[in-house]
C-alpha cells in the first residue's frame, strides 16, 4: 500500500528530479506531475520523461494531488505557496525539500492555513544543478528529517515518512528550530566557509588563479566542489537561517583565531592535540556508514 | 636510461611507501633501500618487500645512494640530515617530500653544506597514513614541484625531475619563498579550516556529536577527510611555513567577516555574487584534470 497514489513536484532542479526518478524507481503506479517557473526546464523534464505530465503552471500541477513537493529555493516558497493555494485539494499534504526549516514552515503555515503542512529535509545533494543532475539513487542511505509544526497531524507526518523510506532514505524527525542549529553546523557553516576559502584564493596578487587550480590537490580541490553548489538556494539558506549561521560562524571564528594564535606562538602541543582529535570524527562517520571508506572519497588514481 | 640506480627512502609512511611502490612499478632495475625510525613500521615494509633492504638505522641507508629521499615530516629533517651525513656519499643527491620548503632547504643545507640538495614536493596524498596506506599511482598526472636552492647543480635538478617524470608526475620548478606562499593557499589554509571546523563541531553544546555525524552529508563530511591527515605532518607544517599561513588566514578572515556581514544585513546580492564566481574555480579545477569529474567527486550511489 503506497502511502500517496498522486504526487506534484514543483520545482524540477537536483532534488525534485531526483525524486520524480526514485518515485519512478520505487513507485511505478504514482501518478506524477511537474512544474517548474522556468520553461527550459520544463521542456528538459519533458524530454527526460521525468513525469507523467508537466504542468505550465504549478496551480495547474496541484489540482489532482495527494501530496505536494516544493523543491523551490526556500526563499521562493511562500510565494509558491501563495500560487497554488486555490487549486490545492483540502486533503492533500504540503511538503518541501528545503535547508533550513524554521522559515519554512511559518511561510506554510501562512500561505496555507487550512492545510496538513509536513516540512522535510532529505540530507543529500551533489554540487551540480538542474533537471539533468538528478538520479533515482540520492537519497539511499541519507536522512531525511521531518519537522512537523503545530498542528501537524501525525498520520500526515506518518505517510510523508512512509514516502520518504520507500525512496530508500532514513525517517528521523526534529523541530524545525533545532533542525536549523544541526544544518547550521553540518551543512551551512561549511557551505559558507567553503565558499569563502574559493573566493579568498581566487582574490590573491602573491598567487595567481592558475597556480590555485594547479596545485588544487593540496587540499583546496575538495572546499571547491561545495563551493560550486547552486547560488540561488545558498543565498536562501544563508539568510533564512540567519540566526543560528551566524552563531556558529561565531564558535568558529573564536577556534581559528586560537588556532592562529597557537601558530604565531608555536604551539605544536596544541596543534597536535586538536589534528588527533578530528581524526576521530573522520572514523565515527565512515562507520556509520554516511562516506565512502576508501581513501580520497575513492577518488580513481590511475 | 634511468637517473638514478640505488635510491634510499627514509620515512616509509604514506609517501615513502608510494614512492617505493612506484619504483618498483616504473624503474624496476633501481636497487631500493628504505629506513624508518619505528622498528614496528620497518617490520611492515619488510612483510610487504617495499624495498630490496631495509636498513636499521638512516646511516646504513644511505651509504650507497646515489638518490636519498628524506619523507619525514619538516620538524624532522634537520635531525636526519645530521644523522646521514657522515655515511652520505659524496656524489648522491639529497631530495624530500616536505609541504613546506624554505624551512626545509635551510636545514638541510646547514646539515649537508657539500651535498647537492634538490628539495621536491609531490603535491599528492590521501588522509590515510603509514606505509599500507602507500600505493604506487598516487603520483599519476600530480604536481611535483622543485625548489633547488642557491648552488644546486641544475644538472642534479635534472636528474630529480626525470626521476618524477618516470613515477607519473608532472614537474614543476619556482623558488622556495613562492612554493611556501602558494601552498599556504592550495593545501596549508584548507587544511587548517578543516581541521578547526572539525574541532568546532564536536565542542557544541547544543548540537550533540552523533547529530553531526549522522548528518554530515550535508557538506561536512568533506571536511572530516582532510581533517584525519597525519597530525605530526601537519603540526610541523603550519610551524614551519608560519608567516605565509598567518598572511593567508589573516585574509580568509577579514573574508569571511565580510560574508558574515553579509549575512548579517541580509544583503542577498553579495552573497549571491561570490557563490556564482566561485563556481567556476571548480570547472577550471576539473578542466585542467586535477580532480574527478563526476558529481559528488564520484562517491557511488548504489
Amino acid at each position: 500500500m503506497l502511502p500517496f497514489a498522486r504526487v506534484s513536484i514543483i520545482g524540477l532542479g537536483l532534488i525534485g528530479s531526483s525524486i520524480a526518478r526514485a518515485v519512478r524507481a520505487h513507485m511505478p503506479t504514482v501518478r506524477l506531475t511537474g512544474h517548474d517557473a522556468d520553461a527550459d526546464v520544463r521542456a528538459i523534464a519533458d524530454r527526460l520523461q521525468l513525469c507523467d505530465d508537466i504542468a505550465d503552471n504549478a496551480g495547474a500541477a496541484v489540482t489532482d494531488a495527494d501530496l505536494v513537493i516544493l523543491c523551490v529555493p526556500v526563499g521562493a516558497v511562500r510565494a509558491i505557496a501563495e500560487e497554488i493555494a486555490s487549486d490545492l485539494p483540502p486533503e492533500a499534504i504540503v511538503s518541501d525539500v528545503g535547508s533550513s526549516k524554521a522559515g519554512v514552515a511559518n511561510a506554510l503555515k501562512a500561505a496555507l492555513p487550512t492545510t496538513q503542512i509536513v516540512p522535510a529535509h532529505p540530507v543529500a545533494g551533489t554540487e551540480n544543478s538542474g533537471p539533468e543532475a538528478g538520479f533515482a539513487t540520492l537519497f539511499h542511505g541519507r536522512w531525511c528529517i521531518l519537522t512537523p509544526v503545530e498542528g501537524s497531524d501525525p498520520a500526515a507526518v506518518a505517510r510523508v515518512e512512509a514516502f520518504w523510506q520507500g525512496l530508500g532514505a532514513n525517517v528521523e524527525t526534529m523541530t524545525p528550530e533545532h533542525h536549523d542549529l544541526v544544518l547550521a553546523v553540518t551543512s551551512h557553516l561549511p557551505h559558507l566557509i567553503a565558499y569563502t576559502i574559493v573566493g579568498t584564493a581566487s582574490d590573491l596578487e602573491q598567487v595567481t588563479r592558475s597556480e590555485v587550480i594547479k596545485y588544487s590537490a593540496g587540499g583546496f580541490r575538495d572546499f571547491t566542489r561545495i563551493a560550486a553548489s547552486n547560488p540561488t538556494m545558498w543565498r536562501d539558506v544563508f539568510l533564512a537561517n540567519k540566526d543560528a549561521v551566524l552563531e556558529m560562524l561565531q564558535r568558529f571564528s573564536e577556534d581559528l583565531t586560537a588556532l592562529q594564535r597557537a601558530i604565531r606562538w608555536g604551539d605544536g602541543d596544541a596543534l597536535f592535540d586538536l589534528f588527533t582529535r578530528t581524526r576521530a570524527v573522520r572514523r565515527s562517520i565512515i562507520e556509520q556508514g554516511q562516506d565512502d571508506s576508501r581513501p580520497d572519497f575513492g577518488r580513481v588514481h590511475e
